[in-house]
């Protein structure tokens, strides 16, 4: 959410939703993807930048659609079936771009769901599929629990280590509540994101003690140390503060990617850049829905009650706002329908501009 | 794992396995189990003693004895599934013994995973379980994922809060590879167990920053503080090092126990102890299994790679072992084997004989 900072300075320029949409579906289908496709890209990057997630929106743009200009993705084929029973399915992406694997997933999860209770995925021949959010919320908007995970390139050092051995594995859970109430959590098993860590190192900022180590496998707080060198703690940050339990989660989330999949894991799975790495990501997801009235009636009630009892559960000296997971986008998405869209620094711009001089295509419209 | 430090000094006690589970069994009967339902409670606390979880057995063998024998729990009832579908089951527990309410639970688990590639089951009426490694443990060896939630007693605070709202919610996950690799996450999802902060409160030593908070929901090392006016820290500690995220995780725990199973949830979960507390506990629990087989053939083979990937990459400086979820329990049963039973501190002892002639049984026999 670093750019919504920006929102009343002259640097932030304001672009509609359905611009950005627009913008990044004739980029993608520019550099060779069908239109169905594109669509279902474009949409998981407006989510991210919509949301608040700016490191999976627009700033990526151009991971994704050179890794289809240089045929490093399928364009022709589509994901397909390869094993399925009455709650579960096992689906091989044949290389598409992420979103399109992931999209038919979690529809799939969310059928068999209705249909006996639990629907659960996993994909192997994926490949980045933008923020785990977007899949867990379609289940969710359906009345259903969503669940997505991922397995990523290595950049998590075991609390004991110094080599990156696994990603970031995120874990995203989504379920609603009455009148509006969710809970969505969407996080990373690090301590922190990639690119909270790029952000800091960007505008020189400090980090506190717990997010990453150096080459040594020490604690550090030099952001270049942790991007170029050394790597993320796990989420508990070293070993005194639990920083295994982190690991676990990291290790959990491929067991349900790479390893339920048969796709890449570990430090099998490839650096993710915009430069030159030809190779196929073949990385491994996990889709899970399930049905709340397979189980007690009442679900949305108590969620909603819990959601409450968190919120108004007294804080902290100088606190005000007990958020519950979800509640920091949503607010990104209130900004959004405020301003008229979403806000992004004019470095982003001229960004997605060289992106659309690189590939021929009209600029991003903004406001 | 603290009594196993102690196991060459004049205050340990061996007491080998099947002494303490004959014990434990008669104090569970006496105090007015059914055989059968003293067996699977006799079972949960010898296992944790075995794996080095001190605080969730022979420790606590007066908190459940007394809850029988109080009449808290139901000693003449079974649990019965009030729901089910193909991969679903609801359970009433009926306030039965947490143990039996969770053994029944799991086994169905594993019985819809075997048939259609799931098992999610839903517990609400039951009561504390023991550890939750204990039924993902049995899912694995049937060759399955297996998963185990609860929720617990209030004593996790939000980073912005200064109120306990959640439990300590655990989450296991086991599952096995090739020759003996094995896969046991079984973390609370706050920074630490309470447990953990209680020996160190005993013992007198300093704890690390990040695993409770005093009264005011500020960070504090004072071990007393934590247990009687603060609270826990959720995993990741303050918000700055993403405790946001381990509350999120608390909440998903609860969302699958108190949320899915209509049982009590957040502040509405009682305090457990050893005196005078009366109400049922009506704890809610979820069970999960999966059937690898469902899914890509090699899943053994993979994560016996991936343990080895972890293992096998290069420590930190000063650092031998690169441990996986379930290490440390794989060593203190081998250090069990070793001894010829389980190391107690001789107070642990005293305690047992005490709780022995409180129900006039014999006493425990060691070695």
């Amino acid at each position: 959410m670093s750019s919504s900072s920006d929102a009343d300075t002259d640097t932030t320029v304001i672009v509609p939703v359905e611009n950005l949409r627009a913008f990044t579906e004739r980029v993608i289908v520019k550099a060779g993807a069908k239109p169905a496709h594109a669509e279902a890209l474009a949409e998981l990057i407006v989510a991210a930048d919509h949301r608040g997630h700016f490191s999976h929106g627009l700033n990526r743009l151009d991971y994704y659609v050179d890794d289809i200009a240089r045929g490093v993705n399928a364009v022709d084929k589509e994901p397909e079936i390869t094993k399925q029973g009455p709650s579960t399915a096992l689906v091989n992406g044949n290389n598409c771009i992420g979103p399109v694997v992931g999209k038919m997933c979690i529809d799939l999860a969310i059928e068999k769901a209705k249909s006996s209770g639990v629907g659960w995925v996993c994909a192997s021949g994926s490949n980045h599929f933008g923020i785990a959010g977007w899949y867990s919320i379609r289940a969710m908007q359906q009345g259903l629990i969503g669940m997505a995970f991922c397995n990523t390139s290595p950049n998590m050092v075991h609390p004991r280590g110094k080599e990156r051995v696994l990603g970031t594995n995120p874990i995203s859970v989504a379920a609603k509540g009455e009148q509006g109430d969710e809970f969505v959590l969407d996080m990373a098993t690090t301590a922190v994101a990639q690119g909270k860590v790029e952000i800091k190192d960007r505008l020189g900022q400090q980090i506190p003690v717990g997010w990453g180590m150096d080459a040594n496998g020490k604690l550090s707080t030099d952001t270049k140390e942790i991007l170029y060198s050394g790597g993320l703690c796990p989420l508990g940050g070293a070993e005194e503060t639990s920083g295994y339990k982190g690991f676990g989660l990291g290790m959990m989330v491929e067991l349900f990617c790479g390893i339920l999949s048969g796709s890449n894991f570990g430090t099998g799975v490839r650096k993710w850049t915009n430069t030159g790495f030809e190779s196929e990501a073949n990385l491994g997801q996990c889709f899970v829905a399930i049905d709340p009235s397979a189980f007690a009636p009442g679900f949305e009630g108590r969620l909603s009650e819990l959601v409450k009892m968190v919120k108004t559960s007294e804080p902290a000296e100088g606190q005000t706002d007990l958020l519950v997971a979800g509640d920091p986008e949503r607010a990104h998405i209130e900004l959004c329908e405020r301003l008229g869209g979403i806000p992004y620094h004019r470095k982003q711009i001229d960004f997605a501009d060289f992106v659309a001089d690189k590939y021929s295509v009209d600029r991003l419209v903004t406001s």
